[in-house]
Formats: C-alpha cells, sequence, structure tokens
C-alpha cells in the first residue's frame, strides 16, 4: 500500500487539539476560515499523494555532481514543478510577493505531508521558505522586490550556507570574509559545508544566504554579516546575468537522503548583497534558523509516519506464529502491537506538539501578544528536538517490526531510518535544541513553562472525574515538571547536562496533555492516550531525575577513561 | 587513531566483576589458570587490532555473487587463515577434535574484540562456533569425527539454515522438505533466506545445517529435523568429493554488514546427514542459538565498543565554542560529555551481563550444577537483547556525537549503525528475546531471577557505608525490581505485553550491581557507575511501570487507529 497523507488525522489535530480556530478568527488570517483550510489540506495531500513514488527513485539515484552543476533525481524536477505551480512554496508569504498569505500552521501541516511523501525533496521548498523569511525581514527594499516574487513562485530557490569545517554548532567561529565592492555591492570568499540543496536542475536562480565576516567585523558571532550571493547576478528586472564567482566542489556521500544533494561550496569573489545590517547577521540567521527548526521538526514526523504506515501494513499482512485476533496476522501478537502503538502515540505527541508552536507562531503574528511568541519561541526547540527523535524512533520502530525484512534495502524500511537520522542533527543539533530550552527559553524566569506545565494540569483538573486513570499520572507528571523546572531555574550552572533529558520530560508531558485534550473530544481516542500517558510517560520520572544530577558528576568521568 | 581491542577493559571485567576465577579455579578449565588467561587475551587483542582496518573495506567492497559463488571483500580470505591458524575458531572447541578446550567466556572476550575490529568477519568464525557446538553435541560419532576436525581448525566453515520466507520467528513453519536416501543419507529440498556466510571463496568447504521436515514430520516445530548439508559431498578420509545440489540464488542488499553475505539459498534435492533424532531438529538448533545469542550480544558490545572509541577521539580533537576545561576541545561540553559517559557506561554494562553469562556456561559446563545452567539460560536473552540495544545506541550516540560529520558516510560513524542495527533482528529479535525471558526463564517460578535480584540487593547492602550514593538508588531499584517479577510472576497472561520493558529493566539493575562491584574495586570506577545508577538506572521506574501495564489496553488500540 502507497503512503496516504494523513488528512484526517491533521485535520483532527487542528480542529480539536491545536487551537486552529483561534488563527482563523483572526482578522490577519479571517480568509482561512470556513472551509478554506480543509479544502487546502485536502488539495495539499491530493499532490502529496501523488509525489509519494520519488522517495525510493531518490535513493537509488542519488543526485550527483556532472561539471560543476547538480544533476538530480529522476522525476524531481516535474515535482517541483507542480510544487511550485501549486503555489505550496508561497502558501504563507506575504501576498506583497504573491504570496498567498495563509496561516503558518497550514504550511507546517502540508510539509508533514510533503515530507510523508518524498523528505529529500521537501527539504527544497523548505529551504526556500526560510530564506523568504529571512529576505522580507531583513534585506533592503529594492533587494525584496527584485528577489521575493521569485523565490515565492519557486522559479528561483533559496539556500543556508552557515557551516564551514571549523564552525558547525559553532557558527561565529567562521573564516568567510567580505569585501565591499564600493557600489552597495560585496564580494564573498570562503567554503561553507553541508550545503542543503546547494544547487539543482529545475529552477533558474540559486539565491545562497551566506553568513561572512567584513573587514570590520569582530571576532565571535557578533561579528558576521548575511549576504545574498545568487547563483547568476539578476539584472535590475530579474532577468539573469552573469554566473556569479561561486560552485559546489562536491557532494557527500551521506548515510540517507540521497535526493537531496548536500554540498561544499566554494566562494571566490562572488558577488553578493548584503541582508540586514553589518555584522548583524545572526539576527537573520535565527529567522531563517526558527523557521527551519519547527520545519525540522515537522518533517521528521511526517517521514515518521510513512515509515509507520509501511510498517502497519506489513503487520497486518505477515503471518508468524499462533495468533488470536481477527486478522490472524503478526500485528495480534502483544509486543508488535505494543512498537506499534507506541510509535504511533509518540507520532501523535510530536505532532501536536509542532502544531501548538505554529500556531503560537501564527498568533503571534496576527495578534502581537508577546505571549504567543513566547509560547512559540519556548516549543521550538522542543518540536525540532522532540519531533526529530520521535520521527526517527518511529521509524527504527517500524523497521523492528518487519525483521530480517526491514533490514533489506529494497524494502524501503531503511530508508526511512538512514533518511532520518539527520534531522536530529542539522539545523542545530537535537543536543543545542535542548541548551536553547534550559538557556534562552528559561530565561524568562520559567514564564512560558509554568503556563504551558498550568496547561497540562488545568486540563488534567477538567477530566478527572471522566478519565482519572488518565489524569491522574498527567497531574502527578505535570506537578515533577514543575519541580523539575523550578531546579533549572535555580541551578543555572548544572542546566547544560540536565539539557536532553528535561527536554524530553517537557515533551511527554506536553504529549500527554494533548493526548488527554483527544481522548476527551473523541473517545475512539482514548487507547491510545493510555498507551501514551500510562506506557510512555512514566518514563518521566527518570528523565527528571537524570536532568537534576548536575555536571559534577559527569565531568568527572575523565576524557582517559571514556576510551580505556 | 585506529580501533584498539579494550585488552585492559576485560581484564577487569573477568579479573574484578565477572568472577572468572571460579572458572579457571576448577579442574576442567585448570589449564586456562594463572597468566594463560592473560596471554591469550593479549595475543587476541594483537590480531584484532591488526584486523580493524578490514572493516572499511568490506563496506566499501561488498561480498558479491559471481557465476554462483561468493566473492569476499579484499583481505578477509588473509585474515580469516590468521583466525583460522591462530587456533581462534576452535578457542572454546573440544581438545578431542582439535579445539584448545579453553572457557567460553575467553572465547567470548576474544569475539568483543574480534567484531570491534570487523563485525562482518567476525560473524563467520562466530556461525561455525555454533555449528561445532550443535554438531558436536547432537550429530552421531562418524560424522564428528568427519566434520569437525575441519570446523574446529577453520579448514572448513559452518552455517546455520533455518528462516524461509514464511517461517522467520515462527521456525515452525517452515516447508523444507527432508527424503531418506535409504543409505542413511537424505535428499534436502528448499529454499532458505537470511544465510550468514551462505558462502565464501577462503574455506573448503561449507557445512549448512538445514532444518526440514521428514516425510513423516508433523506441522509446526515438532516435527522439523536438522541436517548436515555440505558444499561438497566428503568422502570417508574428508578429502572433497562432489559439489552437492544447493547453491546461493542471490546476496541480500543489506542495510549494513554488506562485507558478510547474507544469501538466498536453494537446496535441490542436497545430500544430507542426520544431526539428532528425527523430528528433533529444534533441540539442535537450541543449542546452536544459545551459543549465538550471547555471540550477537557480545559482538554489538564490541562493534559499539569501536564506534564509542572512535567519538572519544573526535571529541577529544575538535574544537567548537567555548570551553573551559583542559583539553579546549568538545568533550569539555556538559552535553557531549553526558553522551560518552552514558555511552562508556551502558557498554560497561552490556559487557558485565554478557561475561557473566559466559562465566555461567563455563561454570554448568565445570560442575554440572543446575544452577549455573538456569543462570546462564536466564542471562542469555538478556545478553543478547540488551547487549545489541546498547551497542547500537552507542553507536547512534557516537555519530551524534560528531554531528554533521557522522552523518557522512566517510567517517565510518554511519558504518557501525548500519551494521550494528540488525543485530537487534538477528538470532531472535529482540521482542522474541524478551518473550522468551518472561516465558520459558520465569517457568523456574522466579528462581533464577530473584537470585540476581538478591545478589544486587545484597551489593548494595555491602555498599551502603562506602558508597552510599549509589548503594541506596540500587537497592530501591532491586526491590522494585522484585516487585515487577512478582506482578510477572502472577500475570502469565499480561507478560509479552510488558516483556520488552521488563528486560531492560532487569538489565539495568544487573548492570547497576556490575558497575557497583566495579566501584568498590576501583574507586577511579566511581563516576561511571555514578552516570549509570544516578542518571540511567532511574528510567527503570518507568519501564516496570509500562511492563506492568498489561495487555488489554493494547490490543484497545486497533490497527485501524493505528493507520489512520
Amino acid at each position: 500500500m502507497p503512503y496516504r497523507s494523513p488528512l484526517a488525522e491533521l485535520r483532527f489535530h487542528l480542529d480539536h487539539v491545536a487551537g486552529y480556530a483561534q488563527v482563523t478568527a483572526t482578522d490577519r488570517f479571517a480568509e482561512a476560515a470556513g472551509e478554506i483550510s480543509g479544502a487546502v489540506l485536502a488539495e495539499a495531500a491530493r499532490l502529496c499523494d501523488d509525489l509519494a513514488p520519488l522517495n525510493r527513485v531518490g535513493d537509488l539515484h542519488p543526485a550527483r555532481l556532472e561539471n560543476g552543476a547538480v544533476i538530480t533525481p529522476p522525476g524531481y524536477g516535474d515535482a517541483y514543478r507542480r510544487i511550485a505551480e501549486g503555489g505550496w512554496i508561497g502558501l504563507a508569504a506575504p501576498p506583497e510577493w504573491g504570496g498567498q498569505g495563509l496561516p503558518q500552521t497550514l504550511a507546517v501541516a502540508f510539509h508533514d505531508m510533503l515530507a510523508g511523501a518524498c523528505l529529500a525533496l521537501e527539504l527544497n521548498p523548505l529551504m526556500t521558505q526560510g530564506a523568504i523569511e529571512a529576505i522580507d525581514r531583513h534585506a533592503p527594499p529594492d533587494l525584496r522586490a527584485l528577489v521575493l516574487p521569485r523565490l515565492v513562485s519557486g522559479e528561483w530557490c533559496g539556500t543556508m550556507n552557515l557551516t564551514e569545517a571549523q564552525a558547525g554548532s559553532d557558527v561565529g567561529a567562521l573564516r568567510s570574509r567580505a569585501e565591499p565592492l564600493g557600489d552597495g555591492r560585496y564580494a564573498i570568499t570562503g567554503e561553507k559545508i553541508f550545503i542543503t540543496w546547494a544547487d539543482n536542475d529545475f529552477a533558474g536562480n540559486v539565491c545562497h544566504l551566506v553568513l561572512a565576516r567584513l573587514p570590520d567585523g569582530g571576532p565571535g558571532s557578533k561579528g558576521v554579516s548575511l549576504f545574498l550571493v545568487p547563483k547568476f547576478l539578476p539584472n535590475p528586472d530579474g532577468s539573469l546575468g552573469a554566473r556569479n564567482a561561486l560552485r559546489p566542489l562536491k557532494l557527500e556521500h551521506k548515510l540517507g537522503l540521497h535526493g537531496s544533494p548536500t554540498a561544499v561550496m566554494a566562494y571566490e569573489g562572488a558577488t553578493g548583497w548584503l541582508v540586514g545590517p553589518p555584522h548583524g547577521g545572526m539576527a537573520a540567521v535565527f529567522t531563517m534558523m526558527n523557521n527551519a527548526r519547527l520545519g525540522v521538526g515537522i518533517q521528521a514526523i511526517g517521514a515518521g509516519e510513512a515509515a509507520l504506515q509501511q510498517a502497519v501494513e506489513w503487520a497486518m499482512t505477515r503471518r508468524q506464529g499462533r495468533t488470536s485476533g481477527p486478522t490472524g496476522t503478526i500485528i495480534e501478537h502483544a509486543d508488535v502491537r505494543r512498537m506499534l502503538a507506541e510509535a504511533r502515540a509518540t507520532l501523535f505527541a510530536a505532532r501536536a506538539i509542532a502544531l501548538d508552536c505554529a500556531v503560537a507562531i501564527d498568533m503571534a503574528a496576527a495578534t502581537g501578544e508577546p505571549a504567543w511568541g513566547a509560547r512559540a519561541a519556548f516549543l521550538t526547540p522542543i518540536a525540532k528536538a522532540f519531533g526529530t527523535d520521535a520521527g526517527h524512533a518511529v521509524a527504527d520502530l517500524a523497521l523492528q517490526v518487519q525483521g530480517g525484512m526491514g533490514y533489506i534495502e529494497e524494502t524501503g524500511a531503511a530508508q526511512f531510518v538512514r533518511d532520518l537520522r539527520v534531522t536530529r542533527i542539522y539545523e542545530g543539533t537535537n543536543g543545542i535544541q535542548a541548551l536553547d530550552l534550559v538557556g534562552r527559553k528559561l530565561a524568562d524566569g520559567g514564564e512560558a513553562a509554568m503556563r504551558l506545565i498550568d496547561e497540562a494540569a488545568e486540563t488534567a483538573r477538567t477530566a478527572r472525574t471522566v478519565l482519572p486513570d488518565l489524569a491522574g499520572p498527567l497531574w502527578q507528571a505535570a506537578e515533577a515538571l514543575r519541580e523539575g523546572t523550578d531546579w533549572m531555574l535555580s541551578h543555572p550552572g548544572d542546566r547544560g547536562a540536565g539539557a536532553v533529558p528535561f527536554l524530553r520530560a517537557f515533551a511527554l508531558v506536553l504529549g500527554a496533555r494533548a493526548h488527554l485534550v483527544a481522548a476527551l473530544a473523541d473517545p475512539a481516542r482514548i487507547p491510545l492516550a493510555a498507551v501514551h500517558i500510562r506506557r510512555l510517560l512514566p518514563a518521566h520520572t527518570g528523565l527528571l531525575a537524570a536532568a537534576r544530577e548536575g555536571g559534577d558528576g559527569l565531568m568527572a568521568v575523565t576524557p582517559e577513561s571514556l576510551a580505556p
């Protein structure tokens, strides 16, 4: 059975869990009200169902570099054009530039489905969307007018060029240089690595957003600036002029995502335009990365969905051993049902968190209320880290369900595991996400955190008579998380050592709250909510214990003792 | 830095944790006493260090099938001959057949190191050792005399042929047939899949142990018999005669272990000899599989060790961000140290369990005491499932530590993840191991389980004044595990639904006990023990909650709701 976009599941999330109605009730997003959003999602689902066969194609026919240009897998070009011509790249982009101005939440739901169809291809519009947002927010008006309509329409693509060999998580260590040319333009020189979709053979131009240091840029991240460096230099009317002095040196041979070219890029005095103020590159980068972090979370959820669908299909047809249930297949074995149910429950939780984050982004944009912005900011690292851990773990469970067959490449189970693995690394490793959560995101004294914990406790209180077996554990977990958060707030020096388990515990509680809301809305959802709350949520105890253990004990494990 | 066999670590385990001195104190293994075992291990370490470069070679130059014969990766043949000529295949085999008769524990330690050097190649002697044991225990004398000296010397190799397309975890569903030829031999017909090292180009013959059904064999696993079916029919003097009617049809394209050929095997009226009584094949299979299950556990630990060494090396040289520690590298970041320390602590725990199991096997063989046999039987599924989960998880953490570079195939981090993934599946999936633990291995009323729990509690009591921060949590966890075990014993119908979390909780407690023993023996080991006991062991709470949740809730999650 081929991949089916989880349309009904997404609509349930929007209607009953994520509070999407708040978004369409705002003036800003009034056009998305009524059946509009539903129609958009249904159309997206049709498109994504069609594109799903490309997923294997990209794995079997990787993107390759020939004569300095990237050749993409068969079918990717046509698929890209369908995505672009359908207006999907500009779904949430400003109408001023040809976008549809719809809520980010719809774009996130679209990317969930597109990543389920073909993660490697989905990365391309995701990168462009990040570029659109950064340019829209930080570039001067003439540059915006020149570039944005073409990015929004998909005529051109966008990329992010941050990483260098010695500057990964520590972006500020970069060495690329930018020399003013005296005419408002700059000459960019340097080498960037891990550049996703650095080139392609289906869009007219590629707009690279490149971090580099101006001659008077100080050391570290405060001295870096952002530049738009296009593959072809556009004429004032937008037509393409000379080829710019940049080129992909090689494509990486990666564990997965073979359809998506990841390049080492050389800038050899390439012409670029400043985006944002001199030495203000990091602010623009954060715009791109915030967008991309939620996007990476949701893409992993979408790809995990595809992996899970395949495993469920296998478990409902494979016969092995005595089974008592109606299907007579291995899905009747308790441990197989456990794996699938835990995977489905985890995906539900991760999707709920990502859509909660998306709704908060839309509400912040529509209302300007700081609390919505704070909620979005707090949820972003959780949506990224938990979403990608969840998507990869689901793919791993899906492979396990398929046993020996799962280990054979032809079934496709292994590809999901390979493809998804990098989502836990790029756009900031999940460790970096956790450090962001316990650092920057607790810098408000825990206000955003406590608001979310209060909501979880409140949902538990609401459900305590109807669903006491679910409400009780959620309430206890929320209170344990409150104590854990207080501990984090009062132990700033120990936060780093506990960041990852703390983030995970937080996600389990948020996911449990979402499951309980779903169970209250639809009794058919109670069994899955029970799997999360009674089988997965109890892990919060161990996670919070680890989170509160502090850093001294860790650092007492010497490097020498790690490599005996 | 290349892989270094963990010689000192293994010696510490044997001398201070696993109680290996008991083994060499027996009459049976008196020859291994004194410095003999240490010398054997040191020699093994030298060999394995030498062979480590083959690991990448096998990944880059996979085994392939040409004209019906397997061509192995460059260098594998020479390496195999070094292993065979060094007497390593017969390390623990009976002297009667040319073996060295040394303890299994030493063979297990050797395989730990060999798998760290090259997992794909290590599988070959591991398979042969399983065949040696099954043939030695179940085959008639003339067959043993003909075959065993050649398997022990490595002149010939051995394989296991159990799985068929419709018969994986449910071996009894197999369809291969065996027709008596009237001269004591049989004609075997059928197709087997997932046959590890089904053929090679470096050994003179391959002895396939094939499960098939005699004409009067009933349905299910009670009707299957085991046959020795050699690639070349041996003459009575052991020289090779005609080619037998069997052939590899194709090699699988696997996620990993590319150096190890995994074949679909066709038996087309191939000549075979009965091993064990008619319809008694499963007993012989369990001999092979018991050996192989511990072997798979330890191989995953060995390969995890190699992955971890690489990650530690990376973390001690990679500079990124501000660090305060002495190295100035990312190993000073708390979350990097966390990943490495948790990985090292997990490997220590898994290795301790595997070696505990190995010592119990030796003690059972040397003393004949049923309690030792019961201990080995109980520990075997834990050693396999926890060992492989641990090895794979360590490789996953090792990749994560290396960030984007870890995702690039050239670094080798991804290969460890790919190679190790199948260890959680083959020789019985880890779900099957857990079902064995809560089924067959609790069938003694919990006697073997409670003895291990008592030991953990006793170790905690011993340490309560010297190391109270470690002894206290271990004592509590042991008592919680006791309650969980009691619950399992009194809820047979719910065991399947809780088997996997129960096995994991058991392993965490066993690992914690081993860490505490190590910390008592060597104060330098206290920090790592603290990481396990204070950061990882607390997960037992959530695991035991899940283990006791029962099956009804799981089965209430309908197949339809899993694939929305």
